[in-house]
């Protein structure tokens, strides 16, 4: 048991008998981000967000999502993250986290995602939402010589499989990887949220001077959305692989911003939705 | 092909062949929630929450979401739902849906969940989300006679699965549905983010009148989050039950407030995490 599981007795029903037994469930909890940025008036802190997370790689998750929503653009924007407030009484776990940027940063805290729309002139639409992305700085990805050969992507869910430990023991967790072309995983991080464990990862690349993540993939066991989509492409990276389906606007994302999108990748038979160049 | 999936061609890859194919995806486009309201000056709306939703039974999800969200208590408290501002562009659907609440609803905005945590005294943690939870009016539900089979249960994942149309042509929704003792669907909805798949079955129970639905239980294709057991719980549906895990905290706001929690609901074998009286 680890501080993302949890330990519990549940009831069992197997067709007609039952019994108590010792079982583990992936932990759920709150967190908020506070935001330390300097104002023309001084130093100023705000709360900018809370999330249901599985506790741990919390610095990766705030400053990932941070990055994603495109208030910070490297490591070096910022000063100091650190947990903040007292810890939770029910699990001890450390429930706040305070990121404070250096004095170069100019935060704008409209870019936050949720105000994209309301400054798109066209309406609220698939087409408004890529729009908006531009607007936020997000550019269609150019051609690289990065290449992922059939044999890597085929072997990508079993790797990542491999990798997810509270998994394991909760079935419970959504994962997400950044892998190379040879196949190999730089990073695997794991969440109640699909957001989350991207964001994570997004963090991870941030911190070890990787983004824009130009030589790396995204897999992650889920479903592929416009937001996972949206984080893969402003992370710079050129393929997203998805263990399920995608939606309408994560492909149109992909191709008017040439993103390579895989989905439904189970072994040796996987879709390509956009891309397809990328892909040897 | 519905508006809620689309058709596209996707390069279709199995082991060493490759074809391009027609296929659909579920369509994801963002919706914009606007609420119309008295005040003490007169009536003023405003947009609430922009979401990333799956087209169809918008009204529904809006209403359903002003239920959650603790906004309104009732139909009656509605004057008007309607879609207003032009068709989108790229896919002719309408987008924004406007609801304006009659003149006796006094509406706090504060009660909005993202500020559901700002006002609890003791910090960031799983129990402060429970006693906010408590704070928005949400109580334990009390013991009713309503039972739920273990047969009915294991033929629900089956008769969920059957009704799940847009998830026959794209694999990529979630289905939420209210199903009562003699494992009768009452009503099934589907969506790309597994919130509004829930928001939409509340607002369509909330259309019929059937507020608080002590006599149903809420099935859900996914896992058990706490947003999810949240959403129940406000519905008054006495059991959750889910295809997959549940998590820490939804497990804990189950046992709170005497909800009925199942899950890893596949066919005659099931977890119960709380509530087993109700299981007969």
């Amino acid at each position: 048991m680890t501080a993302s599981s949890h330990a519990i007795t549940v009831e069992k029903i197997c067709g007609d008998s039952a019994k108590s037994q010792a079982d583990c469930v992936a932990v759920e909890e709150p967190l908020e981000i506070r935001l330390g940025y300097a104002t023309p008036d001084g130093h100023t802190a705000r709360s900018i967000s809370i999330t249901m997370r599985t506790p741990g790689s919390d610095a990766e998750l705030a400053s990932g999502f941070l990055f994603s929503e495109t208030i910070i653009q490297s490591a070096q924007d910022i000063a100091n993250i650190e947990h903040c407030g007292p810890a939770a009484g029910d699990t001890g776990n450390q429930n706040i986290i305070r990121i404070d940027l250096k004095p170069h940063v100019a935060v704008n805290l409209e870019r936050l995602q949720r105000h994209f729309y309301t400054t798109s002139s066209c309406g609220v639409c698939g087409k408004s939402s890529l729009d908006a992305l531009q607007a936020a700085g997000a550019a269609a990805l150019t051609d690289s010589s990065v290449r992922f050969s059939r044999a890597v992507l085929s072997d990508m869910p079993r790797a990542l499989r491999q990798q997810q430990q509270t998994f394991d023991a909760t079935g419970g967790l959504h994962a997400a990887a950044a892998f190379n072309a040879k196949g190999e995983i730089l990073v695997v991080r794991e969440d109640v949220g699909r957001h989350n464990a991207v964001d994570k990862v997004v963090g991870a690349l941030l911190a070890r001077d990787q983004l824009p993540a130009s030589g790396y993939g995204l897999m992650v066991s889920g479903r592929a959305s416009f937001e996972l989509m949206q984080k893969a492409l402003l992370a710079g990276m050129p393929l997203l692989a998805a263990v399920s389906a995608p939606s309408s606007l994560a492909v149109a994302l992909a191709k008017e911003f040439n993103v390579t999108l895989v989905g439904f990748l189970r072994g040796d038979t996987f879709n390509i939705y956009s891309g397809k160049d990328r892909i040897s």
